[in-house]
């Protein structure tokens, strides 16, 4: 990673652990020339990783989809071993696995021949430490089109999501929200979008045009599980007396204060949703 | 370009030609993690650039729109030179080049800073020599976002093409169309739409969600300079007396016989599409 500490100097490429500058991507990479191709970002903590079954699943399923061969379990477990050892990530408290598995080198065009030897790249890098509280914007030149099958998906093809986090920092917040073209929200340029509102759990359904998040899910679960009446229902706009939250697989769960200038209601002020967060939490392993 | 033609041996990287073999894209390439750039197609007859400016203005004012400072034309102009002269492009009827402008290597995470260091890339490979007239298929499991700006520019992140075309290939067809999340009707995956309806020409404006094309624009100007009433306005559906053609830089205009399996009019009973299109050709130079 440019910059980067010398901690995470190794990365893994088709099968090999070696050096950031010795990894080449080759210039007509689909991954590249395209966005063809699938990643996942995964949390270490001191070198084990935070639901990796779920990640491996997502990564393969997505590969599937855009009709290339997955990566089978031992051969991500394998890559994932060899990356965690060169860099003795034992040792550190919390770090960043980027999984990334593009249809590689073609010819020319959109058509994908069955030829293509897919590339596939294990990256890690430092966490950077998330604040507890965000502040968040609307973005309204970007919109996650409900209709598309690659808006469930978590393709290279990211730029939506560059340029919402673009424009949210432009105007001085830390996190993008994005609407459907049918106008509703969906969720965050990296994350998922939760309300807590009458003492409920509100979440836009997949079907909105959002990433199936792994957070997403075990939320979810806990919550029912807590039997807290969860509702994967259209958000048409939030409320001032909602509180927010963004959850995804690198911070979890993360309250907004307040989205476009507007405060919310901190979490603090709901003592159920305080309870659920720190279940989530704590069962975050 | 993988298996291409030793005549196409060398590419332009960031300053410099050399073999494709020695061109190296960096693993933590925006343009390879977040199809986080913007590319331009160009028609080469004989070594010589067609639209050459247009493509230029094009890649420059979507790499602005993406916060980046855009390579300049002396930069593009010299670099172009060099890969025609390298790979004797003065003798070969025609090919195509490939520009991909990326924001290069990074940090993790969608935050782009300032100090990225672009990526500028310069390819060549063979024409493939388009059909006459082209068998397409309405896909309707990838769709336009009519509200992103991304759908108005050509950026790296090109996956909803990628599955577009896939999904028509499976289908037996050699084009896929798209609609926007509206339901109407916007482009190709690769081209733009024009229907001759009535003795009009008629194509969607770019608000609903597609490409300003190159080869759009002129058939729109010659089209008026000879007095035909041209309509950008929205489509819903084709008729089965609609004739229908998809524009793009590298294959000018070309006709469909049919979509989905509903035979479309031929040009050859529309003398005055014919007549237009034998301009446009002329001109395409």
């Amino acid at each position: 990673m440019g910059g980067v500490d010398e901690t995470y100097a190794f990365c893994w490429l088709n099968g090999r652990t070696m050096r950031h500058e010795e990894a080449h991507i080759a210039p007509n990479d689909r991954g590249f020339l395209l966005g063809d191709g699938v990643f996942e970002t995964v949390l270490l903590r001191r070198g084990q990783a935070v639901w990796w079954r779920e990640h491996v699943r997502r990564l393969q399923h997505g590969a599937q989809v855009l009709g290339m061969v997955p990566p089978g379990d031992n051969v991500l477990s394998n890559a994932f071993d060899e990356i965690v050892a060169t860099n003795n990530l034992e040792n550190i408290n919390e770090n960043v696995l980027r999984i990334t598995f593009s249809r590689g080198s073609g010819g020319r065009g959109l058509s994908a021949d069955r030829e293509h030897k897919a590339t596939l790249l294990l990256q890690v890098s430092a966490m950077v430490s998330p604040s507890d509280c965000a502040r968040a914007v609307i973005v309204e030149s970007v919109r996650r089109s409900e209709s598309s099958v690659s808006s469930r998906l978590k393709t290279l093809s990211y730029i939506d999501g560059v340029l919402a986090q673009q424009e949210a920092e432009a105007q001085g917040f830390s996190e993008a929200l994005l609407r459907n073209d049918a106008g509703r929200l969906v969720c965050g340029a990296r994350a998922n979008l939760f309300v807590w509102r009458n003492g409920e759990l509100w979440t836009p359904p997949i079907s909105e045009g959002c990433l199936p998040g792994i957070a997403r899910g075990y939320l979810l679960d806990i919550a029912r599980d807590r039997g807290v009446a969860c509702r994967e229902e259209s958000l048409e706009d939030l409320r001032a007396d909602d509180c927010v939250l963004l959850t995804n697989s690198l911070r979890g769960a993360m309250m907004l204060a307040e989205v476009g200038g507007i405060a919310l209601r901190p979490a603090d002020k709901c003592d159920d949703l305080t309870a659920l967060l720190s279940v989530f939490r704590e069962r975050m392993t």
